[in-house]
């Protein structure tokens, strides 16, 4: 981390959670002269600014990215590719640019579209935080504090441009490290993308029954733990399933087989099985968990 | 509620975090006089004496459970059996017998088959509440206040039995329910033995994977939520899973084919299915949840 860290104008494109705490703990840190945020949303952009998260902003997304010399986009998934070819004219060769996306090898893939060749100014990133909540209210300038980073550099990618993008998220607090995006992938399928459809799936398939009302009133604290996430943005993980599809699918058949043969253990009587299962569940949980 | 609700001598066989917890809230509320423990642990049961949990123990159950008013099984539901076996001899006619397992017509049937017929003073019950931690240790008397105790009394269960019961759950604090024992056994399946299925399944499946250890440090706050109950303890959850194999494998096949078709979802990128989904799952958990 350097100590002489500083962005002279910084653009950021999509000012909710993700965007807006990002502006907030730049801010704090005292390492950024001026914020310009912008998305599509001339209401929210004006809510943002007089929460102080961003200094000014514009909703033409080109204007906003003009002279600034780092861009990112915290926008949902499904919303990069557009944005991308709005500010197309204004990435320069010096830019530096960086996104927040939960999955790196699709966003990847959209900037090859829209740029025909990947910049060299291109860091692609993922802070590993969040909440269930969204949006520039939710924001607060701790959220990355301890918290990993991944950045999934592609081959062409300019040393000095990751250096900044990590310069600038160990300055949010955040603790960053180098992934293949592939990798990466595979990795937030299991650990993140998974959970939430079985949170997801879970609260659906329950509140599809007819008893649905005495089934919560029934529920306990361990339900609404496990649950909790499945409050969060349904636009954001319906971009994040399409975007990591392969990953994702992936994982999902390794666990539906799983929870069969559990499933087939609980009917058969095989309490060898369950003890194993649930003891193997709890060393690691007890192990890695907190 | 009745104000001048006592019970002159408790015997609480297995005083773990439920039976300590039970323990120390009565004690607290000021409406028993003599607490007695017992288990097959000696060394268990001093503890329990020396935290001031109970007053005095034995490990013959059968001697524990002679004069109690009320005796209240707090143990496995794999052990309720032998106890139900060992304590027969100190049952008298006035005696109420409770328990806290977690389903209610296996520990039913146990009953009928050591006692032949159901005894009048047994009101079955079960407090939903509870951490993923267990032992004397982790009890404290607020584990009742506002959570809910189901009772499901049955076709001969003495009123009064079940009013003694409905009086001492609630002299903990705790709102009290009664239901059809099946019914019970449903509901509890969806929202609680379902969710520590999926979570024990979900850690399993991680923890065989070749890079583990990467996965693990990567998981975020939404997982250590999400899986938190992955750490309860095996015999229990063992033992609930054999005990409630009707309702727990009926559930499991719903939310597997629910979870199939979320996975087909993703896979043929049906968007608007993914949508629908997370929709209905977000508006019932942020109705339902705290």
């Amino acid at each position: 981390m350097s100590a002489d860290f500083h962005i002279r104008r910084l653009c950021i494109i999509g000012v909710g959670l993700i965007g807006g705490s990002l502006a907030r703990a730049l801010r704090k840190a005292g390492c950024v002269d001026t914020i310009i945020g912008s998305s599509r949303d001339h209401q929210h952009l004006q809510r943002a600014q007089a929460l102080g998260v961003i200094d000014d902003y514009h909703t033409d997304m080109r204007q906003a990215a003009t002279h600034a010399d780092v861009i990112v986009l915290a926008v949902p998934m499904g919303a990069m590719g557009k944005v991308m070819a709005a500010i197309k004219p204004a990435i320069t060769a010096t830019t530096v640019i960086t996104d927040v996306g939960s999955a790196k090898q699709g966003v990847i893939t959209q900037m090859l579209t829209v740029m025909e060749t990947l910049p060299a100014g291109f860091v692609p990133a993922h802070p590993i935080a969040g909440t269930e909540k969204s949006g520039v209210e939710a924001s607060f300038a701790e959220l990355f504090e301890q918290r990993r980073v991944i950045i999934t550099p592609h081959a062409h990618t300019d040393p000095r441009a990751s250096a900044i993008i990590t310069n600038m998220w160990q300055h949010c607090g955040a603790k960053v490290t180098t992934m293949d995006a592939k990798h990466h992938d595979e990795v937030l399928a299991a650990t993140s993308h998974l959970p939430h459809m079985l949170a997801y799936a879970l609260v659906d398939t329950l509140a599809r029954m007819n008893d649905r009302r005495e089934i919560f009133a029934y529920a306990a604290g361990g339900f609404r733990d496990f649950t909790r996430i499945a409050s969060s943005d349904p636009q954001m993980w319906h971009d994040i399933c399409l975007t990591n599809r392969e990953a994702l699918t992936q994982i999902l058949n390794i666990y539906i087989t799983d929870l069969q043969q559990l499933r087939a253990a609980i009917e058969r009587n095989d309490g060898e099985y369950l003890k194993a299962t649930f003891n193997r569940a709890k060393a690691a949980r007890d192990q890695y968990g907190e």
